[in-house]
């Protein structure tokens, strides 16, 4: 039963100070194991060990023991996941995280993906600043309300006190509709269809590795449009490339759906969100498209001539994904054993271990894999070869199977002679997962291992579809609500009640309505709260 | 003759106030004119124009005079293109700057080509977060003295008061030696390669639209060896990775060298930079690659166990090029007509503008365009097609080649007929940049357009290493290199005199010694100053 408070979730990474350096917990440095990070950075490889390495590497010959199992502790597990599989570190500056190479690349692998579906649909990418003058902020009233309490404000530039204040953007609808407004004049400079790939900063006191971050990356576009109608397409449309990118890439089955009027962007009419279960079934918001109606035109006084020679303020929306996808993803797929990619997104999708004794039959072994691998690599695979002779095979395949790698090939000298290879699923763990004898012929070769990536990606996507299935109540009144939620699962119901009685079920439950979901059952609904009439179900549940 | 003061060169876009909201001159609001943006984001056809619009459409007819003549005026020339190609607006903050979708594309350009060259010789991307506690950068006595008064400090977060400063990173080697502390323990953890796509922050006095602003893009390299000969080798090759890019993606014939001490990277032991020299024969800094020796390790106790069990401190190098990189090109290859881009770099290649007079003709005409644009489109070639029927082919040919497009395709009734095309080129004006009856047959088409973007591409860099070569002067004496920098060119002189006599050549004539080259002439040397012996050549020059 997973029941742990917020605060237990983010104590490894807050401090109660607002700006003091952090200082890892003791716990962590403890656990956090030496493995070569060169490894990552090169294939250069070295010579003899030192004693100081050899008494690290006595450690290592478990790699596996260092992850708290995700069963006794959730965040422990997700934090040793981070700091292990080399995902992130802390920065200097409370709530602050370093995104390391490994982790960056699961994050390259959602803007490649998103930023041709981006173009595909019309929008352009393009820059703006990231200091807003104060003064924007206060401009849209929901909007200033929502994040003033988390700005970062530069007071002092070039050694002088500012006349006025600055905010480090949390988000840009502002200084966005400040330009619009200088570049959109008539109906024939609609629809304008932009994006930006940027940092944010949100000064957010309880922070948590990917999830919530005082700076986070992420991608977010702006739109404008003549008419209503257009902009709540374009705000479905995007909401709806989301939804196929977390099916389709990240195997994630969201849950796409409105927001309740409580849980609507600062500033917007609608937002539409996704909604993904995590391993220990709270629910990570993964994304969210925003319908801003007029707000910000009106706010900024952005208008545009119509066809029939009339002024009228432009409609708008924005969407965005961030760095908490990786955290979604970690949190979604991952196991005792660590991390576990979906193919599709995984930087490595498959690694090579060969294996030797003899010193003879190394460079047969090395040879054979070395082949291997060019021809994995020629097929447009993304395949690692870990020839380090600094650690034993054991070593290795605990420590990429900690790395979520999709697939490994073991390759040893009876294999270079019979001419094929073993090869393990990362998601079926042991000898179930081991196939024997496939030939190194490389048109075999790859349709095998191409058939199975795909057969993980799939299969990846059935679990969490069936976890999620199995996690999810149907409930009729608020009593059953309670009893779901106290379980850790979530409750889908009709929901018609006020904005009141919404806050009553958070504070009395912990729980928020996640969203209206696209998808809806048939009939006539009773709300659970109050047995009116309801016209949706809502999905309640805790979440990160 | 170009002896403009800096100031005149960025009064367009610097005020006195250091938080005002930059106000645009109204020079530069005069001359704006309004094209459809629409045409920029999306393909839209629009009906009937406003009573407004067509008083605006009859200003557009002469586009081209709009820009200010290169000669006549080199800044307002400068600032005018990057208005009307729609490069960059802009933004509230006095000094930064809005890139928009076009001059996003050309920087977009220059990331993907780099962004490979990275990974191929073994440099991971990663992220560090720009906060720095303002103690990290008070540890290197020179970096502290180089970069503190351009800094940019937040003060306040989530409403209160911050105990500790933070700087917005101006870049990153503290933060970044601060982590390498922390990662790096053996030899084996070497060497260690990493790069960032991020923004920075100076808070610079004069700015100018990519060339300095407040804020900008760009990607710092980061490494970290075990011997000093490896971080020079490293150096080196990112400032050859550069070289490379430039002559051969922007067409521009940067001259390589060492900086002279006082010109060096505040922290840094040596610095390698590209020079490029602009129209107005002004120089500007493109890129540098710093080798910074151990003088941030030391400053930050990043040590590594070697192979025999000794700590020692790292050797580092960054390297880094920027948003700057787009004014560079702009200032290289313009001309009167407005930009010129090398076809490597151009986001649009190949404009195809279809010609019609009746509306029986309008249908054939634009299936042949469509025709055309999928063939070349196919084959790899960034093609767009001019379909709007709002403006005259007249205005159309006018406004693609101010926004700098290598190749236009003509397509009118009488070439649909005989199945043919007529294709002008963008640096050679008139007819004899005019080529009639092409075949339109796709493979025909898609080989002359592909040799004619080859010798554009050459013909530029060409075209740039005479204009470059004829205003290098060679001196061998102060008054010849004085003579020299009165004219606006380039002096190239041996050069071993002191510091101070360096700082005296830069208040006497406004030039400093852009760099030591890599190419040196042969023979025994004699400084132009002291007339002792000199090792070296030097070339001094104004400079942005």
């Amino acid at each position: 039963m997973v029941s742990l408070k917020l605060s237990s979730f983010t104590h490894f990474f807050s401090s109660p100070s607002t700006t003091a350096i952090s200082h890892r917990s003791p716990i962590i440095l403890r656990r956090r194991f030496r493995q070569p990070l060169a490894a990552t950075f090169s294939a250069k490889s070295t010579a003899a060990e030192t004693t100081k390495d050899k008494v690290d590497n006595s450690k290592n010959k478990v790699p596996d023991r260092v992850i708290t199992p995700r069963s006794q502790d959730f965040n422990a597990w997700y934090l040793d996941i981070i700091a292990h599989a080399e995902l992130a570190d802390y920065g200097p500056v409370r709530g602050t995280m370093v995104i390391r190479p490994y982790g960056y690349a699961i994050w390259e692998s959602i803007q490649e993906y998103l930023n041709v579906k981006f173009k595909e649909t019309g929008h352009s990418n393009m820059y703006f600043p990231q200091f807003i003058p104060y003064s924007f902020i206060e401009k849209e009233a929901s909007h200033v309300e929502g994040f003033s309490p988390e700005l970062a404000l530069v007071t002092i530039g070039g050694g002088k006190e500012l006349e006025e204040k600055l905010v480090v953007r949390p988000t840009s609808e502002t200084i966005v509709n400040h330009m619009f407004t200088q570049w959109i004049h008539s109906y024939r400079d609609l629809p304008l269809l932009i994006n930006q790939w940027a940092n944010v900063t949100r000064w957010e006191m309880r922070t948590k590795p990917f999830v919530r971050t005082l700076e986070f990356l992420w991608q977010e576009g702006h739109t404008a449009h003549s008419t209503p109608e257009e902009a709540e397409n374009e705000a479905k449309q995007m909401i709806d490339i989301y939804t196929r990118f977390s099916y389709e890439q990240a195997a994630i089955p969201v849950i796409t759906g409105r927001k309740s009027k409580v849980e609507t962007f600062a500033g917007a009419c609608k937002t539409y969100t996704i909604e993904a279960m995590m391993g220990d079934r709270k629910a990570l918001q993964a994304g969210t498209s925003h319908n801003l109606g007029q707000n910000f035109s009106r706010a900024f006084d952005t208008q545009f001539t119509d066809e029939n020679g009339q002024r009228e303020y432009i409609w708008q929306t924005s969407w965005a994904v961030s760095t908490r996808f990786v955290g979604g993803i970690i949190m979604t797929h991952g196991d005792d054993a660590g991390l576990m990619l979906p193919p599709k997104i995984a930087p490595i999708q498959v690694v090579i271990v060969p294996i030797w004794k003899k010193d003879d039959e190394k460079m047969t072994v090395l040879n054979a894999a070395l082949s291997v691998k060019e021809a994995l690599q020629s097929s447009g695979i993304k395949v690692k070869l870990d020839d380090s002779d600094q650690r034993t095979p054991g070593w290795k395949f605990n420590f990429w199977e900690m790395k979520g790698v999709p697939l490994r090939i073991e390759i040893g000298p009876r294999d270079v002679s019979s001419g094929s290879v073993v090869i393990s699923r990362r998601d079926i763990p042991g000898k179930q997962g081991k196939v024997f004898g496939i030939s190194t012929e490389p048109s075999i070769l790859e349709a095998y291992v191409k058939d199975k990536l795909d057969e993980i990606q799939s299969s990846l996507l059935e679990r969490a579809i069936a976890f999620r299935d199995s996690n999810i109540v149907d409930v009729s009144t608020y009593d059953d609500l309670k009893a779901a939620i106290s379980q850790g699962k979530w409750a889908r119901g009709p929901w018609s009640a006020s904005d009141e009685d919404e806050l009553k079920v958070k504070e009395e439950t912990g729980a928020t309505i996640r969203c209206f979901p696209f998808e809806q059952p048939q009939g006539i609904k009773r709300c659970l709260m109050t047995g009116d009439p309801a016209e949706e179900v809502a999905i309640f549940a805790k979440s990160y």
